[in-house]
């Protein structure tokens, strides 16, 4: 057993499923769900994913030995000041936030106790809520850990042995690393989704029943929450730009070579495309 | 019985999954290979794909009720051209290509018998060849007949009645309107996978182990074969730059609203994909 009490501020899917999870391996005694609904608490211990429930901070916080916060990136930093004045000197704190470099700048200008190391376990679903909790969603799949300078190593090492007790790869990263790589691989090709899919309204409300996998594949995740994206996206906004602008070069450079017909360069840019692609598996 | 004899020019993963489902099926009493390299020919007959075997025009064709055309696009008008001596006045040619416009422009221009009916079944694979041959490739999927305003209706019928005894929903366009379809629904998503990956370079080399299964979905048709889709492509090509310009400038209006920071704005953008990529299935 690793903590007594963990408490988990937001009880979503992402949420849900943490509590059952730390209950089944018995990474936690005691999981306490923290949120605004209590109507919504209660089905989320009804199904397991919390031994306990509250809306209120103190009641919530105390005596834990660890706090998820698992909300939308952009009410992360203020639900750590919500629960700053109940956590102890040993109390870790880490989040599920897809983005990293604004939640530790704005949490490190109040986090004197050095409680908080960022997390980003990538997993979840285009769905969202308690609805659509899953059982062994943190059971693989890779984790990022982003302590920075002024993270307390003790604390960090342990949030990186509870993912990987959970079940999952995990690396570490500054925040800003994070919000670079995850831009790339995750931020952006989401952003292209969206867009691809609202460009071709007109072919998806004409001609649905043609579509084949391939679009259907490549715009899952145009699915998406909007909700949680729009706050995503505006929190790692920087970087989520400066691919929209290496994306749309690449686009010039292939319009040029299909407007002048450069049958052999077009070759060998899908070929690249080809092999990396497959290298990913 | 459909067919006597049906000749199938091209023995790679569609010709040869096609040979299988007309034998299979008994809608063709003997299927004929017809290609250049012999040894390879003769790897499909052993798999099952073809009854006969020939790189000799003449013996290919004489005697085939129907001729499918299974051969990277820009190879189709000159197929034609070279299998017409032998065609009489019944034999139904079609093709299989994903791109339309072009090839009924030029091989409408010799089809002086009025044999050939455009088709193209949507299926296949991110893979090619003879090796990956797939039983049942044909049994569901959509396919797009494609007769023009010189097309014989009774060859035309005859196509449709093909395509829905192998199991496949049929639905009839002109050639160009479907290749306005197809490159919204397929050509421009591959050249936007293609682009995805080759902009993404550093992060696939750097990070493979946390690309999670976003990426991969939103980048599978990446890993298309290069010289056929170089191809298809360069022949459809207006359509492909009129999406370019489409896609890009939804890019533009969304790093307008990510810029300005404008959520609300950002959350009606998503939602409006959501709802869209939802309504597909």
């Amino acid at each position: 057993m690793m903590f007594k009490k963990v408490t988990i501020v937001g009880m979503g899917l992402m949420g849900g499923s943490l509590g059952l999870s730390l209950l089944d391996k018995k990474i936690a005694e005691r999981v306490t769900g923290l949120g605004r609904n209590l109507k919504r608490l209660h089905i989320a211990k009804s199904k397991g994913a919390a031994t306990d429930v509250t809306t209120d901070h103190k009641t919530g916080i105390t005596g834990a030995g660890l706090v998820v916060i698992s909300l939308p990136v952009m009410m992360i930093p203020q639900a750590f000041m919500d629960i700053k004045p109940y956590l102890s000197k040993n109390t870790i704190v880490t989040d599920m936030g897809s983005v990293k470099g604004a939640i530790a700048d704005k949490i490190g200008l109040f986090d004197t106790g050095r409680n908080f190391v960022g997390s980003h376990p990538m997993v979840g679903s285009e769905k969202a809520g308690i609805e659509n909790m899953k059982e062994g969603l943190y059971d693989k799949g890779a984790c990022i850990v982003t302590p920075g300078a002024q993270t307390d190593k003790k604390k960090a090492a342990a949030v990186i042995r509870l993912w990987k007790t959970l079940g999952m790869r995990v690396s570490t990263m500054t925040p800003l690393e994070h919000d670079k790589c995850i831009a790339g691989i995750s931020h952006f090709p989401h952003l292209a989704a969206f867009a691809m899919v609202v460009s071709h309204e007109k072919e998806i409300l004409e001609n649905k029943d043609i579509i084949g996998p391939g679009f259907k594949d490549a715009t899952r995740i145009a699915a998406s929450n909007e909700a949680l994206w729009a706050e995503i996206i505006l929190m790692n906004k920087a970087e989520i730009l400066r691919n929209v602008d290496a994306y749309v070069k690449q686009l010039a450079f292939l319009s040029y070579m299909i407007d002048k017909s450069k049958i052999s360069d077009l070759k060998e840019y899908i070929k690249k495309s080809r092999i990396l692609r497959e290298s990913i598996k």
